[in-house]
């Protein structure tokens, strides 16, 4: 849910006079702390930022693989010999950029999550545990048991979540271990793709019964979906600011609890789009 | 050209006990200056690595995109409240990682390059050059002429050049102003996949004839294509240590000096073979 700590701030010089957004009211949308969660859980890469041993004090990129343990914390497995984890031997201070792929899109359009803190070599009594969930994540990497690997944790201390151009926060880092990654996110381009080949009247029907949008609506493709509901792009005619394009969002009644339960939402939606 | 202060690293663990690789005598390869350098001018985003006033300190990565200079350095356009900017003001030092996205291979298996050094704002009098060089790369970015943008170069004064598993450097930094991107690599995924579909035969007339591969050698596939050669994936039966795959490198007699050349030199090296 959006809450009050983590409310986006649109301070993205990119988005100046861009087009404006229309909320359903009531519609909830996830935090940043659960699209962070949510960003962790697709993803299997990122980079690592350490502070170089050489050259001294510089801090130094490079690529890891990681998986997340049950608190959102990066599990990170690395070579004792490797640069950065001769550079955390040194000093611990880390942080760790995960990015959305996203297709077509730039990279600065593209989600992308900073999480800043200290990372330790798990404990020894803990590192089978910590080795079998980078495994489960990265069945193919033989070398997590090499004797010079290890994995190691990332604490998370700050959160910087960049949604894309205009959206950005630092999130509220107490929130994060619990919250809980998107259900929908797995099933999400697919959806997305299925609404907008087969069912753009719906789309239609939807953006006029529930968001408050000045002027004549064409054309509405859904940009994003999640378990709080679904992001539109609206073409419109007659804007009284003369806007050519807006956003929207819309709000499922209740989140879904998995992403099965997306198709019974939409057509409920539809339903009541209907009857107003 | 491959260069003895430059000569690549074996010292990945992801590749102990891996393949052999077998070189054609006096095939040259791509210096990690040459790769990094080419890397950079087929890459307009990478992830900038500065550190942090909040949480002070520690190493923040972000995304940023770039151009690159006529020395290779990255001009980096960004705005003047952005995280990273706010860092570099209070401390210049920074890494740029760029990496490659190579389709369906993992990120450790992608070639990537971290470039070291310090951050400064482009002198007021070189700004407009340094912003129309940005705008040839990223036409789209209108926003490079708001008044709190502006081009940043990183003067680069390290390099580490990860080839992949097994094969990574610090670069030759003294070498790095002047290596030429590579004219074949806009180019390299068409040719690869061309040889590939249709000239399977011709890569294993060029591997029994130049390569000095032990065993019987099977099918044979191009990995890659630069200005001095191509590596090939070879599948061997009955090698005395028991390998079933090895790579190998086979070298143009002359560095190409442009994309179409490699027709004709591909040709001529076919020809070799059948000859020898």
């Amino acid at each position: 849910m959006s809450d009050p700590v983590n409310d986006p701030v649109s301070d993205d010089p990119h988005s100046r006079g861009g087009p404006p957004t229309y909320r359903q009211p009531g519609a909830a949308e996830p935090s940043h702390a659960e699209r962070t969660r949510t960003l962790l859980a697709g993803s299997t890469d990122g980079t690592l930022a350490t502070i170089a041993l050489d050259p001294a004090g510089h801090p130094f990129g490079s690529i890891v693989t990681f998986a997340v343990d049950a608190d959102g914390a990066p599990l990170i497995l690395m070579s004792s010999m490797a640069e950065h984890a001769r550079n955390l031997d040194a000093d611990c201070r880390a942080s760790l950029l995960v990015s959305a792929t996203g297709e077509g899109a730039g990279r600065l359009a593209a989600a992308r999550a900073t999480l800043v803190g200290e990372v330790h070599p798990v404990p020894e009594a803990e590192q089978e545990r910590a080795t079998q969930t980078y495994l489960d994540t990265h069945p193919a990497a033989f070398w997590a048991r090499f004797p010079d690997f290890a994995v190691r944790r990332l604490g998370v201390s700050a959160i910087r979540y960049v949604r894309g151009f205009g959206e950005m926060s630092w999130v509220d880092v107490a929130g994060y271990p619990t919250a809980k990654p998107d259900p929908v996110a797995p099933a999400e381009a697919g959806i997305v793709a299925h609404m907008n080949a087969d069912h753009g009247e719906s789309l239609v029907e939807m953006t006029r019964a529930f968001l408050d949008v000045p002027g004549s609506i064409g054309e509405v493709s859904m940009l994003s979906c999640d378990r709080y509901g679904f992001e539109v792009q609206i073409a419109v005619d007659d804007h009284p600011e003369g806007h050519e394009v807006a956003f929207g969002r819309i709000g499922f009644g209740e989140p879904l609890q998995a992403a099965d339960e997306a198709r019974t939402a939409m057509v409920e939606l539809v339903r009541q789009a209907r009857a107003a």
